[in-house]
């Protein structure tokens, strides 16, 4: 590699670079050095606590030498191999996975990210029903490519309306705390909450035609668009909904997959089994590009005899496979799950001192390490810190309150999320919560 | 990594692996054990000599030492860091890439491959132009993803219609060996043949209306549906036309760049600068997943205040930036380009002589290291060996007699491609030539 100063990092890749999600003139990337455990470094030895596993994926924390060991070793033995090979990693994925995605979901189709893993959901979806429509819900965000972002109900697809893919409808969600037609009766039974959107999606179902939807694709836990986790009955009734009428059902565990729910999958706390799984970020912790599609095998046999028409040039890359099945041994040999789960409770606790604590904090939610702070100007009618699709002065200064003082943390809207690698500590937790704390500071300001 | 027997690589993987563009039932996977040089071993040892550079990317040739240190030392270093975040092979890379691209292409984002490179290369020119037609051409093959498929003018297309993506309409390739309009007037001079492609896309632009149109979108040389050479003044003509009507140029280099055409990028070849250049493939040589887009400042500087709506969370990601600026730095050591240049002609002259020697070749094109053999019929009809879209027993004899003598081709209806690594030597080549030779003998029994 040619040598280049760590000064010239930044210079040189603004030069260049053209930025992602971004306004090119307002960009300031953090030039990144190193990474350890739940931290990482800049070119200036600033150290940052990340709360976000830095894109939602590190779930087994940084520079994890046994995950590096295992891409140096595949990069030596096979760099690559075509998508039609069968080279060890694909071997070995399959048996890692099938250990521990919820039963029957059998057959896994390879992508390289969490959008081309439900664009390929969905094209599955269609091939095996034989019908076109999917339903999806508003809150959600399911990927960029052009497929996925159609599917993503949030202001992303609106971008680039109406030139996206056909045949998406969406629903709403389940989210309590903004729920529509419960704002006069706030005081339902979760029950009766759940049974309002299951009965709002049959609804739709029944008016759409059930004879023209292949799938419900729903993240199990909604992730950027506000960790919301559904009633304890809806992710069943969504099934037993898609039983009812054949529909696919297509639950994306890109962000909630692979421990962060302290569960392997967040539809194992509901016990349900969906159709087809979709997963990215977590199953190689970021070390290396790569999604999946875990499917029933019925959905496979489809296409027995059939083409399959789908593909890309570095579908099942060999080093992404190998940094995937090592990631997963990681989990397993630490128990991260398990550690998740526990260290889930901690955040939780701290999540609701900050409620006590602090009046621009309108609700937290959280399951495993999954959390969210909601911040409002007012509790009493939930005006959002910030409005839709937009930010304020209050959420800047919140964010640039923790960057300034070494926290790495996702802010959307008026929302603050909390996805800590899992092998956080209490104690690294504490250092955290300890600088929101004073960040809340600063929004409280804003309440009226 | 977990142990496993070299046996249990191709059952293993046949048990949970979902094979992309296959019929389930019938896929009959190579089990890849090692590669390197234009070489690669299935788990028996039986040798492969790989003419289609095992996905038309491994340019450099497999096992290179230098690329797989690379990935080696940026594991070690930071395997991974947002696609929001500068890095030091995200600032290498921008570097290498300006001194080997058209002059003027200077900004680059970064995907996983070529198919989400050509889905963000239409959204910046629809959203640098504010208009949102892309007019691309049949014969075309653009990735698979939603956005991608849609602006793929093959019949990969037609499978997933109608629900792709709305504003692409498709227009006729200068292909002259079955040009549907010199049928009758075969000895056309080849400016007169380009300037009635040229009138043709002009006619195309007129009535879709030129206020709509965003972006024409052209493989330089079109890869997997013929090797198609545009004629001279093609690619100037189709600049102009641009030019003309306000409309981004978009040349997809997946397939045809780094090398592959005898210059670094196909453009080369008649001194065109696109507005914006598509790569994927060659960039890493497959190392590791990795796609780009480039693009002139004036196109990036749209989106200077303003948000642009598209990304990955493996935008950038370090390990595939650190391949590609190894993988040019290989390229650039040993003179892959003029090599290619220099074999190209070899391998030109190795095609003329198939055609003296076997009645079942009906054509045969190459520029660089970029060549296919059309067999047919009869000479005089030109009847393809193998129908639309479909195989013939034929097509499969000669396959079959390739994969059995060690040679690995890629075969796509009635062609057979060529697309070695850039390093094969005239004995190597020489190689694979005689056992063509010997399968062409196959289908000459065929010819009427
Ligand atoms: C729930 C969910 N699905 C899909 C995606 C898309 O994944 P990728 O960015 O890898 O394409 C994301 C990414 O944030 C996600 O959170
Ligand atoms: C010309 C061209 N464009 C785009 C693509 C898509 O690239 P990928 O498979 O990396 O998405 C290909 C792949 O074969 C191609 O040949």
């Amino acid at each position: 590699m040619i040598h280049l100063p760590d000064d010239e990092i930044l210079p040189l890749s603004m030069e260049h670079n053209f930025w992602t999600w971004s306004a090119q003139g307002k960009v300031n990337p953090i030039p990144v050095k190193s990474a350890r455990g739940v931290y990482f470094w800049d070119v200036n030895d600033k150290r940052y606590l990340d709360l976000n596993s830095m894109t939602m994926c590190v779930n087994i924390g940084h520079g994890d030498e046994r995950v590096i060991q295992a891409i140096v070793d595949q990069a030596r033995e096979l760099p690559f191999a075509g998508p039609g090979m069968a080279t060890r990693p694909r071997a070995l994925l399959g048996k890692k996975l099938a250990e521990i995605l919820p039963a029957g979901l059998t057959r896994y189709l390879y992508t390289l990210g969490g959008a081309d893993a439900n664009e390929n959901a969905i094209k599955l979806a269609r091939g095996y029903t034989g019908k076109f429509k999917v339903l999806s819900r508003y809150r959600s965000y399911h990927g960029a490519t052009f497929g996925a972002i159609s599917a993503t109900g949030d202001p992303r697809r609106v971008a680039w309306e109406p030139t996206v893919m056909p045949g998406v409808v969406h629903f709403l969600d389940p989210y309590r705390y903004r729920s529509t037609f419960h704002r006069t009766n706030p005081g339902i039974s979760e029950d009766e909450f759940c049974q309002d959107y299951l009965n709002h999606l049959e609804e739709i179902i029944q008016y759409e035609g059930p004879q023209t939807i292949a799938a419900i694709l729903v993240e199990s836990v909604t992730g950027t668009n506000g960790v919301i986790v559904p009633p304890a009955g809806y992710l069943p009734g969504v099934r037993r909904l898609c039983d009812k009428y054949g529909i696919v059902m297509i639950c994306d565990e890109v962000m909630s997959g692979f421990g962060r729910t302290g569960e392997w999958f967040a539809v194992n706390h509901w016990d349900v089994r969906p159709d087809i799984l979709t997963m990215a970020k977590g199953l190689t912790s970021g070390y290396a590009p790569l999604g999946a599609v875990a499917m029933k095998p019925e959905i496979a046999d489809a296409f027995k005899d059939r083409v399959y028409e789908g593909g890309l040039t570095y579908n099942g890359h060999p080093i992404s496979l190998a940094a995937a099945v090592a990631t997963i041994e990681v989990m397993q040999q630490d128990h991260l799950v398990e550690k998740a789960r526990a260290t889930g409770q901690v955040m939780a606790d701290m999540l609701a001192e900050l409620v006590e604590r602090h009046p621009s904090v309108g609700e937290v939610r959280s399951i495993g390490l999954f959390g969210i702070i909601e911040l409002v100007r007012d509790r009493k009618t939930r005006e959002p810190l910030a409005p839709y699709n937009g930010s304020s002065p209050e959420m800047a200064a919140y964010k640039k309150y923790l960057l300034d003082h070494g926290v790495y943390q996702s802010v959307h809207w008026h929302t603050a999320l909390l996805l800590p690698p899992l092998i956080i500590t209490p104690e690294q937790l504490a250092e955290g919560f300890a600088v929101i704390d004073k960040a809340l500071d600063i929004t409280d300001q804003a309440v009226k």
